[in-house]
């Protein structure tokens, strides 16, 4: 067969050829703005253009620090189709973090969306790698700013022929980077190259998978700075998809007004997103019928509001799982087709797993020895993957590098997970998290999410606790609602528990707390509970 | 990324681990076989033991004679998944090209179904490379044959390991191969790769092809000889479809049992199949309600057969298009979101056509200067592709090679096709088919598809005669329904269509014949038409 290097020009040329006229909309800091395929087109070709012009060449890095927007989705394809890495920036890193993740890529231009250029300005002195800056928004002229070398994205595309012959690359090339947030130690880069984010389009273009066509409407609420908004602007534009971006600062009004009013299909995003919607769904009434699917990642959803949620619009939500480093379609779940007449709770009991693996990847679980368990639904283990949207490496970290790697070349996710015997993958804990007390692992995610169900509880974190006997021992830390505040005692939850779990996973000590810390995405800092609660 | 070779073996283990349970229905000589995905590959890991024992190395061709049925589906993994390479044979050629190509491919070892045992026994002196064959069937002992070096399949599975440890290979490894008819001179073989069929599997799971998923049942009808059924065991091995397999010497009768006694949901085949199931559709009733999808290739539909199918059993047959050099999958055709409150006449206008291109192939249409024809769904040119499951030239053919590419290295379709500005491609003719006159260009097969719409007519070529002035005109050889024998006159149908063609298409000549002439693959032999009426 045919040497062809599979390129995301590939993507880029068939939305403009088959859909032309299939519509992306924007929500801009002065309203919606809409366009198409075909003028997408047009602007990729001007950015290419410009980036010419500022001198970015081919493997530099070009660094992007906005919100969901056309303006980024057209500096997903400008940068990479011309050879050069698109690096997202994460706009909630701590700032010594965002400082390091620019200086560490060698970003060589930042493009900064109007509203968070107090954000860069703040860091300018300490970029050392960075020639200029290009300031997105739509006001009629370039915002006041310290910045120097300074350009407004709208005046240089304005300039630009709107024409480009983007060069044919090896498939290998590295078209965007990514930063792992570390809880120990500074963020990690990860390269997706174009051969992995086009095959990742396909996987996530399945019926199976995320079921995205030309007759969607999708709207990613994941951040396109959080590996690729999950590949799905990607996705979409290859299917000719209809693309909604929710902009700069959305609150939950916002996002239920984009869902109902534009006809979204098919959205994704964090679990604390679903539940700020959800909220946002019991105040105000919202035709959302057009909804077919909601995609939820990061991390498990709990029971009561994949419940909710079914009673409230009829949508079951769709788990998906991956990471940074998997760029990130690892599992995805649906119903078998057997499945249809089960029991509603039957299905959820499914719905609540992370699902299968998608077509293309290899995973295994194995135990600390490096064998094999069981896939009998019940063994635990490490989940490790093999494939080609899996990284190989961190970017310039050879010795963190191989601290992720089985001698024989297994990505280890840090992951311990179940499969059952029809292939179903569960997550039960980050390795790390996972409580090892007397021989047996018990899992602190399924504990949080079985004390989360308690009526009073808003928030729940377990951690290890060390232990003479047993080694390690849960201690749960709990967040009541503001109703239940000092209602709740320990012993209420310890009682609600013990219908519920193995008395071997009983807490031995719940504590309350106002609210768990939080890592810079949001999720629970489960090292900053160690620390204050353990000392450990 | 990691380095990762797309392999067929990760579709056998996908199908193993996820789909243990999923059923796979096969029509016997005996009976309905039934197994499922996790005894299927237990299967072909005997196979794998049986290909080792028999001497099979890397590299080597086998072939397989045989019809659409389990082992045939069997072998398609047993064989690439050993580094072998799987020569698919196609049963209705004419004797002549069967030794050719067999001793072309030098088929080491060759499968045969039982039933197809006397075409093997008739050439089997004149087969310089072959060292074995094994007879495939059910009959509780082996076949008697006048074969030497023969083997039972059944038997040598029954002795064989039930595990085999499938080695690691490079993506670009070979993996199956098929013989495409010329209409002058010698078949020429095509090689699929690991990675090319891994692609194009990809490419025709998507919602918007052949949206092949977990939830489906698909039978192939198209022969597992003919560019590989057009990928759907593999695809659908991938996503952990039940599959039907029609079996040896079926007819219109079996296929409606097995559409509707199965719970087909996608089927695929040739327009003689699709006219042959429409006859026992009138004759007898069935119910088809589970079918959502016919997928229709190797040559356009007849308007009337497509209308006809909507009003029987309400279902679009999609086009599908694409040929042996193309794995096949180039188009497909699906209407998009904004058609779906067209008037069902508009939407059969774009059904008729063979579609969009598909997700990861390039495509053009280029005039006789080679520079790209306007897409503006009028302007004729040949369509030429570049794609990761394009061929990259023929087997051990350099010269005849060099025909196909263009100097830039498209592969030259040898079809004349519109794109309209929606990306639509629609087959005009073959380029040796397409009637040059005056400088205007006219189809035979739209000519051809007009006078098949008469309802006297059964058959109509159309080809190109000499003319002076004019370089080419067209000429109609008709073929009248038994009905309308000597009923219908040449006058009859040029009035027929000087109502629906252009006056410069209207044929010179139309002559009657009792039957068009068709190749080994049943298309029209326009080769021999036109020697016979035209002399050329």
């Amino acid at each position: 067969m045919m040497q062809y290097n599979l390129q995301l020009k590939g993507i880029l040329e068939r939305a403009r050829h088959t859909f032309p006229k299939k519509e992306i909309v924007s929500r801009d800091y002065s309203g919606i703005f809409r366009y198409n395929y075909g003028e997408m087109y047009k602007r990729v070709c001007k950015l290419a253009n410009v980036l010419e012009k500022l001198g970015v060449q081919k493997g530099d890095r070009v660094g992007a620090l906005a919100w969901n927007n056309h303006r980024h989705l057209e500096l997903y394809f400008a940068v990479p189709c011309t050879g050069a890495i698109l690096h997202t920036l994460n706009l909630r890193l701590f700032i010594d973090q965002l400082i390091y993740v620019i200086n560490h890529a060698e970003d060589k231009v930042i493009f900064v969306d109007q509203d968070l250029l107090p954000l860069i300005e703040g860091i300018k002195d300490k970029l050392t790698a960075t020639k200029c800056f290009v300031i997105m928004g739509d006001s009629p002229e370039m915002p006041k700013t310290s910045l120097e070398q300074v350009y407004y994205y709208e005046q240089l595309l304005a300039e630009a022929g709107d024409s480009y012959d983007f060069p044919d690359l090896d498939e290998e090339t590295k078209a965007a980077m990514c930063y792992t947030t570390a809880t120990t130690g500074n963020p990690k880069g990860v390269m997706y190259t174009h051969r992995s984010i086009v095959l990742h389009s396909w996987a996530s273009s399945m019926v199976d998978t995320l079921c995205v066509s030309e007759s969607d409407t999708i709207m990613p609420i994941v951040p396109m700075f959080h590996v690729n908004a999950w590949g799905l602007p990607f996705t979409a534009s290859w299917v000719g998809a209809r693309q909604v971006f929710p902009g700069a600062r959305f609150d939950a009004q916002i996002l239920c007004e984009l869902l109902q009013n534009e006809k979204v299909t098919i959205t994704a995003g964090v679990p604390t997103i679903w539940m700020m919607v959800y909220a946002q769904l019991t105040k105000e009434d919202y035709d959302l019928s057009s909804l077919k699917m909601i995609v939820n990642g990061g991390s498990a959803l709990p029971r009561n509001l994949l419940e909710a949620y079914y009673q409230k619009i009829g949508v079951l939500i769709t788990h998906a799982y991956g990471m940074t480093e998997t760029t990130p379609l690892v599992t995805c779940c649906k119903l078998k087709e057997y499945m249809a007449d089960w029991s509603m709770e039957d299905k959820i009991n499914i719905m609540l797993k992370q699902g299968l693996v998608v077509s293309g990847l290899d995973a295994r679980i194995i135990g600390d020895d490096g064998n094999d368990v069981p896939r009998d639904g019940k063994s635990m283990g490490e989940l490790v993957l093999k494939g080609p949207w899996i990284t190989d490496g961190y970017y310039k970290e050879p010795e963190r590098t191989k601290e992720v790697f089985t001698p024989d070349g297994w990505f280890k996710t840090n992951d311990i997970a179940t499969i059952d015997e029809e292939g179903y993958v569960q997550i039960c804990d980050r390795a790390k998290d996972l409580i090892k007390s007397g021989g047996e692992w018990i899992s602190s995610v399924d504990l949080e999410n079985t004390i989360m169900s308690h009526p009073g509880v808003a928030e729940a974190a377990v951690i290890a606790m060390p232990h003479e006997k047993w080694d390690e021992r849960p201690m749960a830390i709990v967040v009541l609602k503001p109703d239940f505040k000092d209602q709740v005692t320990a012993q209420d939850i310890l009682d609600f528990l013990s219908a519920r779990v193995a008395k071997l996973w009983m807490p031995d000590v719940v504590n309350f707390i106002d609210e768990i810390p939080k890592t810079s995405v949001g999720k629970f800092n489960k090292k900053a509970l160690r620390s204050q609660f353990t000392g450990v």
